[in-house]
């Protein structure tokens, strides 16, 4: 390890101890401080992102509003404090198996994490993104390893970020910026570094969890992989809507280039569908869209290339490439379809993801088996979409749903996977290789408790238990009670017999 | 894989989805019929357990109903709901970053997993423990791997709960038992297997959690491994109380011969403490007790003579142990002290877990900072310890109990660690090695959050919801809500300036 990344180490380990004892309300008012922060600086930022990742001034204004949106429900998540999931037990002299202690526990920061930033969100998914915020709220440091393909922007963001925490009171070392491939792994290996969360590629994402699983000590490691986000239309929902479909479906690809984790890779209709006009004219006037860096367009020309190339792919709009003179990639929408069969046939040319604007359509026979189907289709995906008639629920349909929601984090009726909530009830996760651990979320509240483990309190006096587990309760958290004497009861509600 | 494994693994995921269907009230009336069973058959088993284990019958009889204590708790936790974290976000067309849909997210059953059983438990933590009791409240369908230490009584206690579980009307292959090393090996990377739980020795479980890692879906294993729960004894504590803690001190170590996760394996005491005599005095009567199997007894023979060999070493209470015919060790309990500088000098000697009846008094110098030592010596345990007189809360006692909170997942005030309440504020886990996943416990209700992952539906409607997330909410659950038009407000709790 270099001196500089020891230097970060030490750093964030010595932040860790004053940074997990803020009171709830002054954390929060740093994250608060940081989104404003954001706002303030808005025009140079996004200004940066546009010339590092080609993408649109209106994208990337939503995407910083949406991070400062995300780090100002995570302030008002952690002064709520449910989070901490506060549980006392009272000392009980007639507990069932013996007098039993007071006992007390809460969630407490697991201590300095490391975030891998992603390429394709420079805001939401970067320096200042979800993964930060969730740290910062659960009260742990963070060093932030910079994407390669934003890296101005990187050092900027983190500037106003360290900056605006700063201001706030919170502790030195509490936000840090590393970069390059080799500084995050040998971060990654630090025992000073108790968790790690990762935006990215398969091959990058497992590369990295298996250096976090191989490690003397262990650590969590929380990767969002890849995805390719099934839907499923019935003949019902066409006949009731197929040009909003095409529309909404074209849009979806196209959308940031179709550089998004829940893009629609692959979507399932009827033969016949008759939908190829309505998608083609959707299509046509989609303008060329920047890929984010050359590495990236030069594989999604290669990509797209081999998908062309298989048995049986019919192209309903073509799209295409343009590589300029600094081997930028411009594309245009691309959605191929081809039947089931083929499909089934040509998996190894077709099932892979396609990191931008393609998407195949997947025709099947009536009758199709698709709950029987899916689980031989696909391992975990973050989003799967059903698009139904209204009223619509046969018992196929309903063993498709259950069979989805076995497969993906996420399963949408109608609309479409991209454009993610940041909200209390969101999940952004599933089963593998959507993500290396499938416990979790990277976008919503419960996305904070990746960084948390629990302590139990046994027996302590009020003057010696943190304020989140003292009777006196002085931060009015949620506390969850169990009183002397029920344990006498246990089962009873349900008792057979 | 052998036929009989492969029709194991077959039958687990056959069982996964009727089972994870099955409403919170029939799995809960399930478990109070496995704990009413194993009641019903207490005086065979616990007969049983007496020859293969050498624990004597007031132990056994007590953990068997702490077993059957653990499974209706559970039943009452699944009853209530409030562990499947139900959020309901409604959809809200004036949402800050527009409009959003109804997006409502519950935890799911992982599906099958596999549990490895401990030597040292033959109920609380084998065939019908803790682990078992919290993935069949999950509804996740149980493979258990029975530890070869008690293969009789694994047999006829998976027959007594295989048999509750079916006349409960439970689907078949919802429990199953293997038994051989290489059969668990094998079961563990099985692709239907969905997580792995294991109570056992350091080597095994990291063999297991590497293997867990790197199967090609990697899978959530939950070990709980080593831990020596170092105690901590104030020179006030003695006066207050000397003879009370010597004698409960010997007691916790000699308890079923210390074969206990929670054994306090290192008690640090001011030089001159004076509880030499109590303590020798408190361990004489101790009758002999059979270590667990003849493995264990050569095993603790030899870490014993390494500690009495040990530079420094003063023995408190001699203790012993004596192998029979049958290459049974029966031993009494040994209590030796060494000066801290002496444990520093001879920590490679010292510093290890010895699995068995001895425990290390560390005698340290006025005004020692215990507060830094603590990392220089420890990982991660199970427990800490402290023992302060009444009112004692000093900087330096603050000091190391923060430090504590960080090396422990449960930190006790007065007591001693073994004996774990089964409640649910329980934490039983802590940082490696004392567990192989810091975020989660073995004992308590929370641990049954171990085996579920979480599912957001986007946009369904009412009858494509499964019941916990319906509106019409038919089973009663807590679902917690987030009503529309919230957001404009977040972050103004908290807003700076």
């Amino acid at each position: 390890m270099t001196h500089d990344l020891e230097t970060i180490a030490a750093n964030a380990a010595a932040a860790a101890v004053p940074f997990a004892e803020t009171p709830p309300r002054d954390r929060a008012a740093a994250l608060v401080a940081v989104a404003a922060a954001l706002e303030a600086n808005a025009d140079e930022l996004v200004g940066i992102a546009m010339t590092e990742t080609g993408l649109t001034e209106p994208r990337l204004r939503g995407e910083l509003k949406r991070t400062a949106v995300q780090l100002r429900l995570f302030a008002d998540t952690i002064v709520d404090g449910g989070y901490l999931d506060v549980r006392i037990d009272a000392a009980d002299p007639d507990f069932v198996l013996g007098p039993r202690p007071d006992v007390r526990r809460y969630l407490v920061p697991v201590g300095p994490i490391v975030n891998f930033a992603a390429s394709n969100f420079p805001f939401a998914f970067s320096v200042a993104g979800g993964d930060t915020a969730a740290a910062l709220a659960a009260g742990c440091p963070v060093i932030l390893k910079g994407h390669s393909g934003h890296p101005e922007l990187s050092r900027r963001t983190a500037e106003v970020v360290a900056a605006a925490l700063d201001t706030a009171g919170m502790p030195d070392g509490v936000f840090q910026l590393v970069t390059g491939q080799a500084e995050g792994v040998a971060i990654l290996q630090d025992p000073r570094v108790k968790a790690g969360s990762f935006t990215g590629s398969i091959n990058a994402g497992r590369l990295l969890a298996d250096l976090a699983a191989a490690r003397p000590a262990p650590i969590p490691f929380y990767g969002e992989l890849g995805s390719v986000n099934p839907v499923f239309v019935t003949q019902g929902a066409i006949a009731e809507r197929g040009a909003e479909l095409a529309a909404g479906y074209v849009a979806s690809v196209a959308g940031s280039a179709g550089q998004l984790c829940t893009k629609p890779g692959f979507v399932f209709v009827p033969s016949g569908h008759g939908l190829d006009d309505a998608i083609a004219d959707a299509a046509a006037p989609v303008a060329p869209h920047r890929l984010l860096n050359p590495r990236i367009a030069a594989g999604y020309r290669a990509r797209r290339d081999e998908i062309l190339a298989a048995a049986g792919v019919r192209v309903v709009a073509s799209g295409g490439i343009e590589i300029d003179g600094e081997e930028h990639g411009w594309a245009t929408p691309t959605i191929v379809a081809v039947s089931l069969d083929d499909l089934i046939a040509g998996r190894e040319a077709l099932l892979d993801e396609a990191f931008g604007p393609l998407s195949v359509l997947v025709e099947h026979e009536p009758g199709t088996d698709l709950a029987a189907l899916v689980p031989t289709l696909f391992e975990g995906n973050l989003t799967a979409t059903v698009h139904a008639a209204s009223g619509e629920a046969d018992a196929a349909l309903l063993a498709l749903v259950r069979v989805l929601t076995e497969h993906a984090g996420r399963v949408l009726f109608g609309g479409w996977p991209t454009g993610v909530a940041v909200t209390p009830a969101m999940q952004h996760g599933g089963p593998w290789p959507a993500t290396t651990n499938d416990s979790s979320t990277s976008v919503g509240t419960a996305a904070i408790s990746r960084f948390l483990r629990p302590v139990a309190y046994q027996g302590a006096s009020e003057q010696l238990l943190p304020a989140p587990l003292q009777t006196a309760n002085p931060w009015g958290l949620p506390q969850s009670f169990s009183p002397a004497g029920e344990s006498a009861h246990w089962g009873r509600p349900v008792a057979i017999g």
